[in-house]
């Protein structure tokens, strides 16, 4: 369309270039681009379907949309879907892409198949890495060609909480540009660090506020994260605190407290099944404020299982209506986050982002159309995948100019002393203490104790060059084989490097591997480096295809699968014995971690913190005996 | 609250102060102010009933609400209402406060007790008299202590059209300002020069799309207005436009394609019984895209039939859920206008705003609250009217520096004429072409038919201070009474003067009267003027009591009853026999007027003027013969 300048993005000039020009489309005094006419059309405004109708599209927007026949005036092309039902695009009120380990570009490749054709962008992983080049890298793949709509929303934990630094540092200034620069800026995301949002003591409380301060005045929406918060009183402080959402809630009974405190519930599908069935029964019948929505999923669990068309399965699996659902997926999450005129809805002025269903009730995904389209047939994207050369301030992002040595991961102890008291954390440990055990000491160092479930664990800063590293004793998860160890770069929420492993010359071989690459994961077994996967887009996201990363993924799982691991049950219903993977959310900061061990800092030079309380304690310290 | 700055309007500054406090009163750290326990309470997020309840209030807002004795901290005062329950207080989507004829200080006090706590001001009235002052009036009220919190949304017709000039003009830089200015600024008003919006070449199209534009930029809405737009062409192109809203549907049939193309529908006591009605035979479930909104209502209908509470009953007589129905002017008017924060349903963080029924059925309303505090029992306001003084700027705006004579309403014949073709409209005559009749000519003047029907119409501008005048003849209304006439300030939207006449110096009479009491009405009946109703605020308003408004109303209505007044149907069904109140609506010049008489401008020299397409006539020219 020569009438658009930036029509990619969203600016206001744009918008009324863009808009003038539809209305002219949608009166007939101008030439729409195609006319998509379809079996059926469900319009989620008024949740009603309408048979055989047309949808009139001019560049990326829809100009017109009403009974076949009755457009006044002329496109080139037609397409006829005479046996399919369209619904709007579906839309993701908070989704990581990050967490799928693929750039923008092939996230997007991957799930537009699978209806998903605008996603809020819960910005703190890349922010985490590189929060300068938020808004830029998050823009970049739509710039180059890619059909998807990432409406970011810079994270709130950037840094996580005041113990932790590196890569970004988000507050007042940072947010109002960020809102100021971008109409795709959404908002606020996940505010997080609960702790930090009430205690006006707490050293992230000023920065926290500022952000959401410049959110209000911007008009914008700040979301919430309200993680194991069950409580009242928590909960009616939280929403007080001005938290417009939360998708963090496990049970009905959660969402009952917190739906009527005026948060909009954003349902997840590890919990969404329950949680809906329990409202069923409860006798819910509006679901005006509540979403569906993805949060963190890796692009081999999509392969398998879908990505919004998943959520949405659930939700009718669970007893809804498809309508209701895919109302969950479409017109509710974009009148949440004030991004109707955009998305949601198979309207005029929207995008034209269409999903067509060749079987309503299972959510059944024949062909994509997105930015007025057709981008995919069943799982297949039609569409060229866009060139992105990512620049070095994405691609180099491992920051460590020296190899890590054994002598990086040794706690040293108490000269003269057998044992030491060590404070040992589990993964997902929860409580308000941390364990204590009693450890053995040999060559003046601290010892593993895998007879008791106990190895060491690290996190290795991946921002100042030095390599500088905290370490302390883990229970119940980590290699049990000898000579092994496993590394990630991704370690939420901060993302410095995790490492676990049953000797100290493993751990330091494991995290030198992933220097090499620049990030991801490396696994040593018995002193070998037996596989790695590459992260090399801000040692969060590979820039290939789903499958190419899932095979490496499959590779570094049978690999895993010949050593034995460690496991202990936790607070997190969420971790399971074998291969570990989910360390990389058990170095969480926020509600409601307590003990964490962060990279050293200076308000937590042992790196060991409760990050509640801002309390530190020594990893070691000798036996009272 | 000592913690509370500038709590009464938002900003994001005092937000942040205000929600700190707040989330630490509902953890119970800091004492609330009082409790208010319920017989059982609404959630309109949800639709849910909750029986006993309390509701934490600190300052003017809501800190903690849950099960009555679960609140963890203490308040001195606590209230009991166990009989009865409480809702959120009512908002309006759309109003203008204009239109009760009251100040904002004096409408609050007739609206609160009918559940009334927030408006959207759809502000062009004021605005078209004085623009600059726009924010600065409609916040004066409750910097003052009123307990409303009126949202203006600054109109777009100001000017209504490009053949309308004075008082105000309001462009991209203005709205601009207005949305930095301040939070609770919410949008533009009702975009309602639909010619101009679609129309590239009509004289108002690039100021009108620079408020877009601003209001794109600030994230706000951007209100429609599409009256008698049924084509489905138009309803697209109204929506590709970026129009997130209408309030103008009259028929089932007329909402479902409008509501399908993505506007949030608004329903107007006129119509909404009958548009219910049909929407539910046709089995429409899902109403969180509608709102019901007054847009204009005299203080005498207010205390005939009620404020929001009545427009209410009016959905509940038609067959909605009493819970619908109080949505509809909560939640979902709230989350369209992204005020979710501070108003819309008992939850922490918003306005403590609260409407006690003591019968749910009937909306029957016993007690408001509104911000925090109780305002009202039965339909009587409890608080002190605050005391303003308008100033200069708000009560001298009838500004014409002459008195008027009977020359200013000739209309002069062409030399030796003895008949002349005059254009004659009714009111509410929509139809593409005026109407053309002769007319007698006598002493050089062309004469009125009152044997046809016919008297005359003139619009005399108050702003220049030269009392410029266009005249012209109507058919159908005004005094078929000799020498009687009625003119008042309020002529909607530009607000000039219009005045009806059976005799010119009956309507220079009558305008003058007007120029003494600086706005309102003023009847002329057998040469004497024989009622004036005041209207010193801007020449709309009063800033007295409801009652007292009332009377003089009445005072004058019995005074019209002793006229004889001409009628002739037209096209809107709102247009009825006798005084011819209804007149301050038929100087309208949106769609779907097509001729219109608006004060000489330099478009349109002699007034007379079809907005839909510039062109111009005269009023009189000689016959064809």
């Amino acid at each position: 369309m020569s009438a658009y300048r930036n029509d990619a993005l969203i600016n206001a000039a744009d918008e009324v270039v863009i808009r003038q020009h539809l209305a002219l489309v949608a009166l007939g005094k101008r030439p729409a681009d195609r006319i998509l006419r379809v079996g059926r059309l469900l319009d989620v405004n008024g949740r009603n379907w309408h048979a055989d109708q047309e949808v009139v599209i001019s560049g990326r927007r829809i100009a017109w949309v009403g009974p076949a026949g009755a457009y006044r005036g002329s496109a080139p092309k037609r397409i006829e879907e005479p046996g399919l039902s369209a619904v709007p695009g579906f839309g993701e009120v908070h989704k990581h892409i990050e967490s799928s380990h693929l750039t923008p570009e092939w996230e997007a490749a991957l799930t537009l198949p699978r209806g998903t054709t605008w996603t809020c962008e819960a910005s703190h992983e890349f922010s985490n890495v590189n929060g300068a080049r938020n808004l830029e890298f998050w823009l970049t793949a739509r710039l180059a060609g890619s059909p998807t709509k990432i409406f970011p929303l810079p994270g709130s934990a950037v840094p996580p909480t005041a113990y932790e630094w590196g890569g970004g540092h988000f507050g007042y200034e940072e947010q109002r540009s960020f809102l100021e620069a971008q109409l795709m800026t959404a908002g606020l995301d996940e505010v997080m660090d609960w702790p930090a949002v009430w205690n006006p003591d707490n050293p992230s409380h000023e920065r926290l506020w500022g952000m959401i301060r410049a959110t209000f005045e911007a008009r914008g929406v700040v979301e919430g994260h309200a993680a194991g918060m069950r409580d009242i009183a928590d909960i009616n402080a939280f929403a007080a605190a001005g938290m417009a959402s939360d998708h963090e809630a496990w049970t009905a009974e959660e969402v009952q407290d917190k739906l009527r405190r005026g948060l909009f519930m954003e349902l997840r599908p590890h919990s969404l099944k329950e949680i809906i069935a329990g409202l069923l029964a409860a006798g819910q019948q509006d679901w005006s404020q509540f979403a569906l929505c993805t949060d963190d999923r890796s692009c081999s669990d999509t392969m398998k299982l879908g990505a919004t068309d998943h959520n949405v399965r659930l939700a009718v699996e669970a007893g809804l209506t498809p309508e209701i659902a895919i109302q969950m997926v479409t017109i509710n999450p974009a009148r949440h986050m004030r991004l109707t005129p955009w998305v949601g809805s198979i309207a005029p002025g929207r995008f034209a982002d269409i999903v067509l269903l060749d079987d309503v009730g299972s959510i059944s995904v024949a062909k994509v159309w997105a930015d007025g389209r057709q981008v995919s047939e069943g799982t297949t994207y039609l569409e060229e995948v866009p060139t992105i050369t990512w620049p070095e301030w994405a691609t180099r992002t491992v920051n460590i100019e020296r190899d890590l040595t054994a002598a990086d991961f040794a706690i040293p102890a108490a000269a003269g002393s057998t044992t030491m008291c060590a404070a040992v954390l589990r993964p997902f440990h929860w409580a308000d203490e941390f364990i204590t055990m009693e450890l053995p000491v040999a060559d003046g160092e601290v010892q593993r104790a895998p007879d008791r479930n106990v190895t060491k664990f690290a996190i290795v800063d991946r921002f100042s060059g030095e390599g500088r590293t905290s370490r302390m004793f883990w229970l119940g998860t980590g290699p049990r084989t000898p000579e092994s160890a496993l590394a990630c770069s991704m370690g939420h929420d901060k993302h410095n490097i995790w490492v676990v492993g049953s000797s100290d010359a493993a751990m330091a071989k494991a995290v030198n591997a992933l220097r090499q690459t620049q990030g991801g994961w490396a696994l040593v077994r018995e002193g070998e480096l037996v596989a790695t996967v590459r992260y090399e887009v801000g040692g969060l996201m590979t820039c290939r295809p789903a499958a190419e990363l899932d095979q490496e993924m499959e590779a570094m799982y049978r690999e895993g699968e010949k050593i034995e691991w460690m496991y202990e049950p936790t607070f997190s219903p969420r971790w399971w014995p074998g291969f570990p993977e989910r360390l990389a959310f058990a170095t969480l900061t926020c509600a409601p971690w307590r003990w964490v061990l962060v990279a050293p800092s200076p308000l937590a030079p042992d790196g060991l913190v409760n990050v509640a309380t801002g309390e530190t304690h020594p990893v070691v310290w000798p036996s009272a005996d």
